[in-house]
């Protein structure tokens, strides 16, 4: 009875993992998506057996989740033989603020943070309180954890999460960087340092974290020390369909250009920018970009190479902020599948005396040592979990 | 008669230094300012002679530039017998679009462009092209060149200067990374490989800006090929009360938090952030913030520190965007004068084998090799000439 149920709310979707803790094997997972709108459905995967599609209309996540917890103890396709077998829930939260550096059991105080600190993340908190309130509903007295996105980088130094504006908005709105993806880069890292055997208490990190979202950290000794995302997730890299780093006037110019609003202006940051923009509108997916690419579109290839050019720029900042790197770890979506970027941005570090393995960086997916034996920058791709790094978190606090 | 005249005009003040270019010396300098405001004043500097002064009210730059001229012949206080000791003059011009890579002979083609960039530089392009006009009443058929701030930054490639925004930003309204500081960016950087007697064809130099205004560029062969100021001089360093680089979505944040316009924001970015906004309002100045730093003074502390971390930042970005660097240069009031910050910077390079000098670094304003003999990386004080560098191009160019 060491199950450990990870649960990712958004406003209409509910993602969820069921773990045995004991050995970290995934018993099931599955999507619930369209909550609270027409046409509702639930793909359930039990782990080794056929997906199925339960289609049903759902009210709120409440009735999402009871959904949830019949599929996972239904006779034919689940996985435990009733509710009690699950011994803790995760959940993952995106804004914990200042407040919560570390996982946390949740209490009526901490969701009363959780909905405090939705102004900061205004699409995120509110849907993850959701779905912590619908658990606690249908699963009265099993303890719930929630993992913050921000929690991994609360420990970078002022000089790094302080933004040059007045310290006044520091202090009344807690205006800094925060990093997100918290759970990933802390995953990836740890894993890292295990799988290059390095010092746990002094290796260099660098993680880049390349999806549709993307951003990249440094940790020394496990300890985040910068990130790229800041207040929000779109400051750092290039994103699918995110801008990631512009002089600020731009929004000013923009705004005035096309008489358009400042939430306006940001919309386009957040949706219509990144490869999709840069690319003139051929699409988010870094996949489609490198077809257009391969076609010969010539606003796709400078994409691909900005989004990299990007990429190295901040390596080679964090390298300069740690006074070297012992790991340099690519995770997530591309970083799992695109050769060509680990092999870019491996490759720039030659000056230090990376180099990447051509033939074991040909490979997707998988936990793999990309670098030369005799590269000094030890170079893997290490694919994410931040299920289970949810469900240790939850696992061990659950515990005490 | 081989005197180049060279002015920098603002919408109140105008700068010029006479320069004769047979051996590169000033013959004089001065500050016309308050002009068309009651209480104009000009202080005139023939060179190695008493400053003098005069306070008289001019009602536009035309007045001006002839009260410039007669200081500068004048009987007692000149240094030429009259104006047609004026070879050519050479005018600072701060945005030249993407159409002028280089300086060049003003026309009348060259003054349409410069006020239809006016657009991208409303506070500078308007009044230097005041200057030019008034110098060409002033002196008619003497040439004219101006030499573009944004110039420098012509040679980077798309990777760097393209923002990840909708490409129709681009197309429509020229929105990509400039680059600002380019007189001194390539002054410098053309010293600095003379200097370190490093291949002009090859060398990789990077150039650290540090004044009131801050900026780093970065090049190879003398040219350009990233630089941290972007459509406007407001992104990249921290500055004396520019912000530099923040999460874009902040601007949205404070324009909803205090019920702000844009420009409102975008003003606060520009003039009441950088080190005066982080410290809490000490000083836009950073010897009033060392000074506050000294007294005990944290929010000073944490923006020097700040300050720093972000120069490393960029200085390592760049290097890992050219695979190396040869030389690091550091001009400009803090560049010139804070050794603290230049030993900062040096050493954190020391992961690559820079090294700065302790003693050599004790230096002031002056041509300087502060790298150990051993430094694999040059480290210099080079201080900046814009002027120089103008009335360079602007004789070679009237010679034609």
């Amino acid at each position: 009875m060491k199950n450990v149920l990870v649960i990712n709310c958004g406003s209409s979707s509910l993602k969820y993992q069921l773990i045995n803790m004991e050995n970290e094997e995934v018993l099931a997972k599955g999507l619930f998506e369209r909550i609270a709108i027409p046409g509702s459905k639930l793909t359930h995967e039990p782990e080794g057996r056929e997906k199925f599609k339960i289609e049903k209309d759902v009210k709120n996540h409440t009735e999402a989740i009871a959904l949830v917890l019949e599929a996972l103890t239904d006779k034919d396709h689940g996985v435990i033989k009733d509710a009690s077998e699950i011994y803790a829930i995760g959940h993952r939260v995106v804004q914990g603020g200042v407040k919560y550096p570390e996982s946390v059991v949740i209490t009526d105080e901490v969701k009363k943070d959780i909905e405090k600190y939705s102004d900061l993340a205004p699409l995120h908190n509110p849907a993850n309180l959701m779905g912590i309130e619908a658990v606690e509903k249908a699963m009265p007295g099993v303890p719930n954890v929630a993992a913050f996105d921000t929690s991994f980088g609360m420990s970078m130094p002022e000089k790094a999460y302080k933004y040059a504006i007045p310290n006044e908005y520091y202090e009344n709105y807690h205006i800094r960087r925060y990093g997100f993806h918290g759970t990933s880069h802390m995953y990836v890292s740890q894993e890292a340092i295990k799988f290059a055997g390095l010092d746990k208490d002094t290796a260099r990190v660098i993680v880049c974290h390349l999806g549709n979202g993307a951003s990249i950290s440094a940790s020394v000794g496990g300890k985040c020390i910068d990130s790229s995302m800041g207040l929000t997730p779109l400051e750092g890299l290039i994103m699918g369909t995110r801008s990631g780093d512009i002089d600020p006037a731009i929004v000013q110019y923009i705004c005035n250009k096309e008489n358009k609003s400042v939430d306006e202006v940001l919309d386009i940051l957040n949706k219509k920018s990144g490869v999709l923009g840069m690319s003139g509108g051929v699409s988010s997916d870094f996949r489609d970009i490198e077809n257009a690419e391969a076609d010969g579109n010539n606003l796709a290839k400078v994409a691909l190479e900005a989004f990299r050019y990007r990429i190295i720029k901040y390596v080679g900042a964090y390298v300069a902020a740690m006074g070297g790197v012992d790991a340099l770890c690519f995770t997530a979506g591309v970083g799992e599948n695109d050769k060509i970027t680990r092999q870019i941005v491996g490759n720039a570090l030659g000056f230090i005396g990376a180099k990447v393995d051509e033939e074991a960086n040909n490979v997707r997916g998988k936990r793999t040592m990309i670098s030369t034996p005799d590269s000094k920058v030890k170079i893997m791709l290490m694919p994410t979990n931040e299920e289970l790094a949810i469900a240790r978190d939850t696992y061990r606090l659950a515990k005490k």
